[in-house]
């Protein structure tokens, strides 16, 4: 199974797709192709949280602004799992969650640790689309060698430089908690990087957010269609949404907004 | 078979995605994640008209704005189908008209008659994401047993008791009709209740369509670009349209809005 | 394998595919339903540019605004190739790239000639979605005969006569070129007719695109974010871009808009 991901819209990933074809046979899957645009912290976070659900795949991700500079190509073992991509950070976060969760699964007592290959990707026809020309074939090649005989392979040298993305840490006290957006989902909902642990106890409460009053529910319909609220979201973190309608309108909050939470 | 239908967008698809191929390995067919948002209705007429189209398979439907609160889950039995989904309406539309084809290709003289099922879910991971944590896995389950034996299936549980939506009728005279909008589609064509057969002995006549004049014809070509139009639609209802442009702006025409027709 | 093109958006393109199931059970892969809706050159634009990264295929191709009109449905054969749409051109640049490739992988001197048939449709049930009613059964008997036989295939008769859709050529001089914008990717990327080996020795300099100033790069990354940029597009033609940003926006430039370099 090849999974892909990309800020590309369309028709570009159905090149990369006719390329893997034309190499390998693999069942193919889009998570999204409408990552917000250049933006590895924002592709970063949203396969952090989707590709665990996925059985073993290799995962090709192309969320590229340096494409056709120097930066490097990387694949990432991690677990039964494999990821092919820039080397710019948004391949990490996703491959240490895959990885943790494989030693979990085995309970090898693991710590999450990944392998980080450099691959060698010699002159390609393009200096714009690297996707088509670097990642889907590299993507072929690793699905047709196997996971885990990677060290093996042509092209591929183990490296412990790369690029890393750093998802910033909320700050927690008695009163409340300072956060910032992670990223707006296409209902508008506005996730963050606050845990949803710290609204455990407060279900039912009316807390603010940069000074905005809402209360904390479970669920969305909770509330009435059109007011706002605060939740857990699915990824665990606390999440600003309005009942049928756009958290992020009514919070008037973006992706890297920071956020004060008060209780 | 397993076709997914969801109001989500991306990337949340693909998490339903991988969970159901954590389990089983099925074709994979979205009809569209596109759906209008939490707009139940709609969702309904859409997966009536497209879902018969498709050979037997499961279908996993989630426009839930109930998600998380106490509504249930279903699975519908219709011919050779299942419907997994939130009992909020959206599936029955659906598996009638599914049913009812079943019944007449088998000539059994049927009458369309569907088996809903309770879904029991227990505790779902999540109270905001139970495409992810509820319906795909129930529509894995389903895969796996199979349409026919589902009435022996663990968790299911026959019921007759869930939530309908309701689509208007239209009222025919013999000067016109009233009716009301369905949906629009991407091409900006507005999809009415009104039946094509009104229309038969008038291709070539001029109607008006809530005071605005437009001719009525077979064909969106018939019209110059631009020029307004009535026809009869893919989905067999009358349809308002511009030839290369968008019908909804040139009648000033959004779902729900009440329509009359003069002839 | 069955590729899936339009410009339908969601989700008529599952119709069409439930069609093709109910017939055959190929691999199904989408180039794009969100090409510029009736506009015929643009498709046969990006189909000219992707599909030549497909292995060999039934390609289904459904941008039709002479839908239910009188004009043909056509099959082409292109090398191991097959395409299946409206008779308005769409096809044919796509088609004869298809052939010439095929041809040079052969060696066998061929000159990139394509076979043309014409498909005979009857009498569809719409006469609004032949996406639906005439092309996907098409592609699945297109799929289910084989492109090596489609010669013997009933309903196919070869023809000569078929619409095309013309793509401008450029004029070049000592001082510049003069050209047309032929696509705005969903970057906002800007692709034109004009050759890329135009900039070959031009790479570090700065040129005028209708009067504006950009200097020319290799990679959108060279320039710093939201700066403008004349490049090489993975088409092999000039594109004008804003690395990170909309090269549209930046350029004042829209598909058919033409466009004056000067160095």
């Amino acid at each position: 199974m090849i999974t892909l991901s990309s800020d590309f819209g369309a028709p570009y990933p159905a090149a990369m797709k006719g390329v893997i074809l034309q190499r390998v046979d693999p069942r193919l899957v889009d998570v999204s192709h409408e990552f917000p645009r250049q933006d590895v912290r924002a592709a970063a976070f949203w396969l952090r949280e989707v590709l665990p659900w996925f059985p073993p795949a290799v995962h090709l991700v192309v969320v590229d602004p340096g494409v056709g500079t120097d930066r490097r190509a990387l694949v990432v073992r991690a677990g039964d799992h494999a990821l092919v991509g820039p080397d710019n950070g948004v391949l990490l976060p996703a491959a240490r969650r895959l990885a943790t969760a494989s030693d979990a699964a085995d309970g090898n007592g693991g710590d999450g640790e990944v392998e980080v290959f450099d691959y060698a990707y010699g002159d390609p026809a393009s200096r714009t689309f690297h996707g088509r020309d670097v990642f889907a074939p590299a993507a072929a090649a690793v699905h047709e060698i196997g996971v885990d005989d990677l060290g093996a392979a042509d092209r591929l040298t183990p490296t412990d430089e790369y690029e890393a993305v750093s998802f910033p840490d909320p700050s927690l006290d008695e009163t409340g908690a300072d956060g910032e957006v992670m990223v707006v989902d296409d209902f508008g909902n506005v996730v963050t990087n606050v845990p949803g642990e710290t609204l455990a106890d407060r279900v039912g409460d009316r807390i603010e957010v940069n000074g905005l009053d809402a209360p904390v529910v479970r669920a969305y319909a909770e509330r009435a269609p059109g007011e706002r609220l605060v939740t857990v979201g699915s990824h665990g973190n606390v999440e600003f949404a309005v009942n049928q309608g756009r958290g992020d309108e009514a919070f008037g909050l973006a992706p890297r907004d920071t956020v004060r939470l008060s209780w």
